[in-house]
């Protein structure tokens, strides 16, 4: 590596914290370039929320549709472990944040990915179908695909609780409004309704669309990368995860467990035992037996 | 403690995760009493924060002025720790909930909790100004007693980059607009005021209400406790992490330290050593010279 | 603030980095001064965390006594929010690193900091005693005038569970072996028994000292600093959080929740009610009644 | 789903967190069957981290490797992300088990997940050679095939900043030692150095073995599964991240960013620019084109 000079190291110390999204000098501060006093008072959260994350501003019409994806999925009970969590938390000592960021990170692949993997069989069916193809042929094309791949679960789709979902008619509804309204396509609502006739062909019953294939529904629609569609899942969520710790802070609770400590939990391993005498080694599987 | 009947244990695991924000049942989900589907389209994302926080759903210019603040605190760039270690956590292969996490969580008192610690003294300025008080003056004797004991930071005043904080004035004007349509008191920006005036006198030079201190206004007008004040950021500061960490994600980058590896860092430690020889004990101080 | 040169600002940039623990060369890694090569393979695991921690290479009894503390500390069942967290957390999707994070940030002041708060409460009642004071006197004076101040828990003694920690005793002997070899001085052994003493005399019944009480008298005589307290307690928890991430990671389960689905938490809230119609505003409490 | 009984919730209940790692009754603690007062003072904490993990207990020279290992990786100074959050974490207002919580995090995939990616690289090779292969040739199979596959980088090889990695050649030769003593196979060093000799051959230079790919060794011949290399690295780097912390911490510091604020970061956005006028919706992309 070549030496550079003191004047290009600071120019590559700034360089490496290059972004493209907000513009700081004393005094001053422009969000993609446009000043945060003339955002303030006239754009709603959700209209900052996508210019922050795609750079440009939405039309109302789009931001109405991403506004109720977002009160859509703000909460779902105690029983979401994000939820017990963020509970848990307050009660170990942690301020709100702490207790978000606990929280937060665990929706993850499993928790807070069914959104995003959704996203993306939308796309691989979108791309299967190609423009005029039939949807639901190619949705049974990913579809099958896929199982045989050896993945069980659609994401999106079912739900181990829920019969029917009660978020998923209103938010479809709201969809429709933005296609006839010109805002949206209708290509992903399309895409959608595909797999949900796809999956009641195969499985010969009906698999209703969850919370997870609407919302993936509306955010292809608007345009977001699959990635996105979790984060914007983690920001709804993250209301309901402060509305749970914040409750569970006013109650109070000191170390609160996953279950009162009247109720034992199984402990299912080695019997009691002693551990060799003094001097005496563990009696150790040898290696050539393979541990593995 | 007297042994439980299994129907007691049952009982007392339910209300060990009892909570008065959602009750779901199949096919249902209701937050705080309402039908998640009337509230799908009809209410916004702030409204949607309102309710799942404080138990109802607030009048229309509340919401708004909510909204305002939301919007204003998104983002302050990669100087900010939060945002820095979005950015980095990525290149180390975090998905964006994950990233989000070790963001948020450093949100904490110093970096998250001025807004917080604001609402705080304005709440000690309303006690000690009572009904019809001087706000002026009982600000004075509140930023007295704190200086006397030993505080030396005002928290929400004064910018260690900003001379004036672009985002405090228009702000303002919207709490304004709300005290002329009833929608709030008025109180929390008279005492917000007496602060600033309080320490011109003090200090002798104007030191403005930056950020939080202006939404620690807001926040005090709308009736929010301080904590929420930090949750209510943090919900506002998780929009500008996500969007760094998505930027971060999209350029690539791995395993990204805070400077490139050009710079090096400085090592101020012992000088190179060696360990005590095969068999002899390091140096240790005796124990009856306190380590302390 | 004048400008600096470019040379000034890589010095700025380097500095601000500084570090006294590790210094890193192309080929090179020295930990304190010591060459990484010349560590690996002759000293224990607790050296290298002494020696990270505190600068210094400890004597053979005193790594003895560290270790044996960190073995103590390493696990408390599923009952403990830290390893419930580590559990679900993994069912969501989360890598063992990940699992670790929203466990470990919950070993906060109320879970994790009860050793670090006992180390504080040794050391006043040190200060209060003075060298050649009595430390029974000593300690009854420090917890009477914490009980006036309103503290009703003595950090490290009782426990909710363990009528006697079964850790205690054999710890205690260790260090009774260190003070009888001269590793130790004892006088934070004398303070742990004072306490017991007093809070004896004080609640007319035996409270013992837990596995917080026992680990601040060694890491007390050890001479750490009562955040590290903590900070050992973390490094010895964490391997119980990553063994029972493990182990739920095998037994596989997807978004566990704190219990069985079949078993409803209970809700507590508003009656399901109606929005109000399209056009009319919610009923809200005027801002002139105080909403706080 | 059929109803259960009380008695068989609380049993269901008590099932969905059961473990084989710890049982605990009032004054009585067993981990993996053992009295922990048996435990302390006894065995060391390398050897618990064992039998917390694998269930037994291991030999001396097995805890000896483990040890060595756990030493070698404790830090690796302010350029790695993990150090940097950590310290920057505390300059926020964070306690230690928040700083460790943000930085441990990020030992993710690309941060932390090398060492999991070569014990993976070694099985494959392991399993292509078979019993009496030529591990060579295996190798170049195995990373011929990787290549192929569009893999770019061999994990647990190389190091974009040691030319040699100082703590390679002192833990190979713990891991002769163990094999001379029958400790372990020696089967994994023997397919260390292949890789090695199989780089060498492909890129017509020394690629030498890392720390990932040393440690990727020591704990394959201990029969650790893969993804608990990256646990046993994260227990080894969390004593770096406290001591990194800690040292910030005692240092002060507040809202410390990546680098000193002189050096302004640098913004490659859009130019500065007006909000459209009041009742102007913004330009925006009609849907048709994809915004994809």
């Amino acid at each position: 590596m070549t030496k550079k000079s003191a004047e290009e190291l600071v120019a590559a110390s700034g360089a490496w914290w290059d972004t493209s999204i907000i513009d700081i000098h004393p005094g001053e501060i422009a969000i993609r370039g446009y000043p945060i006093e003339q955002l303030i008072g006239r754009f709603r959260f959700p209209e900052m929320i996508w210019l922050m994350l795609r750079g440009e501003l939405p039309a109302r019409a789009q931001a109405d549709l991403l506004e109720a994806a977002l009160v859509a999925g703000v909460d779902h009970g105690p029983h979401a472990p994000s939820i017990a969590i963020a509970r848990m938390a307050v009660t170990c000592g942690l301020p709100v944040n702490g207790a978000m960021a606990s929280a937060i990170n665990v929706l993850d692949d499993v928790h807070g990915g069914a959104g995003q993997q959704c996203m993306q069989l939308y796309r691989e069916i979108d791309a299967e179908a190609g423009p005029g193809g039939d949807l639901v042929r190619a949705a049974q094309t990913v579809l099958a695909r896929r199982r045989e791949g050896g993945e069980k679960m659609v994401p999106g789709f079912g739900h181990r609780f829920h019969p029917v979902d009660p978020r998923t008619a209103p938010l479809f509804e709201l969809v429709a409004k933005a296609v006839a309204a010109g805002a949206v396509t209708g290509r992903y609502a399309g895409i959608g309704h595909a797999v949900e006739q796809a999956l009641g062909t195969a499985k010969k019953r009906h698999i209703p669309m969850n919370i997870d294939g609407i919302t993936a529904v509306i955010f292809s629609e608007l345009g977001f990368e699959p990635e996105l569609g979790r984060g914007l899942f983690v920001l709804s969520r993250a209301v309901g995860i402060l509305s749970h710790a914040w409750e569970q802070k006013q109650r109070g609770g000191r170390i609160m467990g996953p279950m009162p400590r009247e109720i034992p939990y199984r402990y299912s391993g080695a019997a009691r035992r002693n551990v060799p005498p003094p001097g005496v080694e563990p009696d150790v599987p040898s290696p050539a037996r393979s541990e593995r």
